[in-house]
């Protein structure tokens, strides 16, 4: 071996025992979870799947996890965020539509009879989805989510909606990107209503993101092309079109996947699928007193007894918020 | 400052230097492209997004480049290498559906008439496309590809398709990498025909593929879930499909683009309207000797007068085969 070889073996194996150094000596990367199964369940499946003499090593490449947005990385109640931008939208827009003052699901909602504008179900909340996600471009509806999101706050906690994710959650895609996988959004919600801030509250950037769409239309305006939002449903990201969706934006099969409600229920068991050593996560929504507590009976985010029986026939790891998570949200002190 | 921060300071400096140091002692990156306009507009493009100080300066998140895959990264004649995949699939289903002798386009495929098969233009294209592409799970698909891809030869050289791809591309598409890119196929092309290969032959990861789709559908075979491709379309990766599908995968915008045909022309509008520097290039292919020379009256892989005319209006950059590229393919010697 040459001298020169020897410095540079040497000097790299110099800078690799340093830059490994703080590691060994980190703080828990899982700080606001407390010990139990749900945290023993995360830290040996990470274990597993980055031992590289273990039979459950997973490549790097494909070491990919899925998320689901509403109710798993952020709060959900007491309706979709993504809903009370829709009606923040409605509200704003109204000026411009003199008509709305007698139609429904509008005229209801102006008078702030939520419930009211909502009694028309799926079809009155389709109208009020089309009418403030589409007729724009991509880059105006872009600037739309990105000031509301700025400025909008919470009914109950005052606080901005992008606070009100799970500190618990954060460290956890934190803690499986240091450990090589890529962490992908796969939500019910709008693609474009996320990606504007995704990257900023979660380190995740639009690319990863996967969620529901509304055709766009290429064109020319002034000279300039833009794509032109349509109030015309592309593609459904929730329940069987979870699995889909990863195919389609992914293109391979995740090795671990979380959610919190039956429309995640498809994306566990397709990942599950995948077989070797996966991790299949439920955000549940038990804690009253620090968040909400619902499942089987609400409307939103619904954690069905079919579901809870299926996590137990599959193994699938059920969180408690209450007694998994010291710490809710950011904000907040640690219990 | 503390004895032990001053070690670490010394220390990240020296392990900063010394990994800088292949860098600057490195062999010409681009070693396949001649001295020209094209090898200065990629060198150049590359140093003023990645300089920190210039106005031009790019952060790595934002650093996307997309490329087309048919006649830019790889060739296409004497037709697209999907169709010849199609082509093939048929002869080997044709036991499973003697009803194929006796209608078109399948009898005259069966009977090694190509020309006459595809003589029913688009319609006959599809129906090929929907009875070899649909009907089976997505990794049954997968498979199909794999081994097809692994041996079938091309009519002319006699190589591995996977073999009959750019070698300066390689090069450029490791260059751009090297300088913190994100690189993307963008292609008419079927996502799930590419996604098989694309890592190995290219190093861009299934999740970094964006082509035409179909529309896949999940359900429960013998109590494992599946996606099963449709005999449907999903969507047309080309043209103004292009924009739409980057906004769909990528959700921002790339700051360079490569094409070679009309299909690429709005691809590389949209890069361009996003402002700043940005690097918009087609391959001409001008090389009757080393490859095929076509181009405004191809069928495949149409470069038009018009798209020329656009090009030079637009300043986007025409890569000459014949002259700017030393080399064509990797199993060939540098001329």
């Amino acid at each position: 071996m040459k001298p020169h070889r020897t410095y540079t073996t040497v000097i790299l194996a110099f800078c690799a025992i340093f830059a490994a150094l703080p590691w060994a000596y980190a703080a828990d990367p899982l700080l606001s979870w407390n010990d139990g199964a749900a945290k023993k369940n995360i830290m040996e499946f990470v274990a597993k799947v980055t031992t590289e003499d273990s039979p459950d090593f997973v490549p790097v490449a494909e070491r990919i996890a899925t998320f689901d947005n509403d109710g798993t990385l952020w709060a959900e109640q007491p309706m979709y965020f993504q809903l009370i931008f829709a009606l923040d939208r409605v509200k704003a827009l109204a000026p411009l539509h003199p008509e709305w003052k007698t139609r429904e699901p509008f005229a209801s909602l102006l008078k702030g009879d939520v419930k009211g504008a909502l009694a028309g179900g799926e079809k009155a909340i389709a109208e009020i989805v089309m009418v403030t996600h589409a007729g724009m471009t991509t880059a105006e509806f872009e600037r739309i989510v990105t000031d509301w999101i700025a400025t909008a706050r919470h009914p109950k906690t005052k606080k901005l909606y992008i606070e009100m994710v799970y500190q618990p959650m954060l460290e956890l895609l934190a803690y499986l990107r240091a450990n090589g996988f890529k962490t992908f959004i796969v939500s019910g919600g709008g693609i474009e209503f996320m990606r504007p801030w995704t990257e900023k509250v979660y380190n995740i950037p639009p690319e990863q993101v996967v969620g529901s769409s509304i055709k766009t239309k290429y064109e020319m305006r002034d000279g300039k092309p833009v794509l032109v939002r349509l109030p015309k449903i592309d593609f459904i990201d929730d329940k069987a079109g979870k699995p889909a969706g990863i195919n389609s934006h992914i293109g391979r099969r995740p090795i671990a996947a979380f959610g919190n409600s039956d429309g995640d229920q498809q994306m566990l068991e397709w990942i599950q699928a995948g077989g070797g050593t996966r991790l299949m996560m439920l955000v549940h929504h038990d804690d009253a007193e620090r968040e909400w507590a619902y499942g089987a009976k609400s409307n939103i985010g619904t954690f069905s007894d079919a579901l809870m029986e299926e996590a137990k026939k599959n193994g699938w790891t059920v969180i408690s918020m209450k007694n998994d998570w010291n710490r809710i949200f950011p904000f907040e002190e640690t219990k």
